[in-house]
């Protein structure tokens, strides 16, 4: 089945305790993207500007992702990010933001688009984020979000949460969404905004997964040489929803592999700048850390 | 097989969000015995003073820990610790500590006591860790430590973790003993001084083992409730030591089980003040909750 994600595509600059790169290909729904094309066709809805050039496209290009309903904005920047990694990786400092032609983006979508089954709502204004929710009528739809939506758009986030399949989002998220320290208390009262599964993204400790009913946990691959931590969330939903869209089925069997799978390719992500480990990455890489996952987390009865 | 633990036993005042107890047992011998009197024979050796009652003692007696070892100072005073965790529970902070009979306690086994096969270090000064140490050949050695130890006695430190098979700490010290941010790497540089084995206790997030080949990691138990978190990396510790004590075996497949075992007991440790989750647990409810891990890490290969 074909995956649909709207969101940001941009030039970053990070620097983290073992290098730094200038203007490289970055974006929610640039990590998403590559990552879900491993599993299924992955269609892109996003806005950039003229100094995006054709190799910043390759990598779209090389990963079979549908770019058609890419927007460039004749004279228009592309959406700017420039931050950095303390040694402990764990949390970027935003050094700079320049919103640029993403400032303006209302993603309307072509039939094309709207016919996809399978909707991921990246991070970005959770108004806008409904307004592409409220243009399909598709069989599953996840969305994420940030710190600085729930804090400043509360009202308009909840609205958005309320129409969705899936929230992904990390742990903090999570507590501050939900008002809530404990997790698990904080998980079951998301469940009752709307959402029927709420995916939690816990960085180097895994993942967790709620339903009413249902409660499923991983740690994370001990990855020994973390690099560049951006991107990881968005991979990390990339590899989830492209493995349901691949399954095209969202029962629990498939939920548990999703979140493997999703876990699986955030670790990846991490291990060099930008999109470049998944540009060399093989699906026999992929199966061999899924193998490694039930490998180190299973124990007898 | 039986089991020897020596350590602290205290009497604890702790605040937490959800209510205070004054002087309530403690000390991290206490949580550990507790914990893994419901897998193997446990004898304990550590000092209180006069003001140890008899119903302090009681626990001891409900759970067959055996407490012939346990000296009495006549005119000195229990150890005491004073603590308060916040609406995260994640960090106690300490309010007060008094040494007091502990300042002295100079630890000399029985011959009884040196025969036990399995022994674990609490946590205490590392140089005493090594003194008992040294007085026993036994079959498998466990030990603790804490950040005060790792900033004020290093050297001492490294010594007694030289002359152990395993070392069971948290991730933040695992982090800080190895001068390294990552823990993967921090793990392997640990496994270089002398333990064989590394357990890393993460909280909230589960819990992580290392050998030199070998690696496996499991979520945390999603506790609804954590009412008090004090005792619960020796609670792991007790079921992970006890565990092992009960199988007789020292292998992958019993270590694994030995991890969820301790991740087992820290989850109901945390359910209430002091031991009193612990005096009221049924080997039917650990049973349970061992299957309940099963369910909630499994997935599909």
């Amino acid at each position: 089945m074909s995956l649909l994600v709207v969101g940001s595509v941009a030039l970053d600059s990070v620097r983290t305790p073992f290098g730094v790169r200038e203007r490289s290909l970055g974006g929610a729904a640039t990590h998403f993207s590559v990552s879900a094309s491993f599993f299924a066709d992955v269609s892109l809805v996003a806005v950039v500007g003229e100094d995006f050039t054709a190799e910043d496209e390759a990598v779209f290009h090389e990963r079979k992702v549908n770019i058609g309903d890419l927007q460039r904005i004749p004279g228009g920047k592309t959406f700017r990010w420039v931050g950095e990694y303390g040694f402990d990786l764990n949390t970027a400092k935003t050094l700079d933001t320049e919103l640029n032609v993403f400032a303006d983006f209302k993603p309307q979508l072509t039939e094309a688009a709207k016919q996809k089954p399978f909707l991921f709502l990246a991070n970005i204004q959770p108004e806008l984020q409904r307004t592409v929710r409220e243009q399909v009528d598709c069989r599953f739809v996840a969305m994420d979000t940030m710190n600085y939506w729930i804090e400043s758009a509360r009202e308009e986030l909840l609205k958005t949460v309320a129409v969705v399949d899936a929230l992904i989002i990390n742990d903090a998220e999570v507590r501050e969404l939900a008002g809530e320290a404990n997790l698990i208390r904080a998980a079951r009262k998301i469940l009752t905004l709307g959402p029927r599964m709420l995916v939690v993204k816990r960085g180097e400790y895994g993942a967790a997964f709620f339903t009413k009913d249902n409660y499923f946990a991983t740690p994370a691959f001990p990855v020994e040489d973390v690099f560049d931590p951006t991107g990881a969330g968005d991979s990390f939903a990339g590899g989830f929803m492209g493995y349901l869209a691949q399954a095209d089925r969202i029962d629990d069997h498939a939920l548990r592999r999703a979140i493997i799978y999703g876990s699986v390719m955030a670790s990846f992500n991490v291990e060099e700048f930008s999109c470049d480990r998944l540009r060399r990455l093989t699906p026999e890489e992929i199966r061999r850390r899924f193998r490694e996952f039930k490998d180190f987390t299973h124990f007898e009865i």
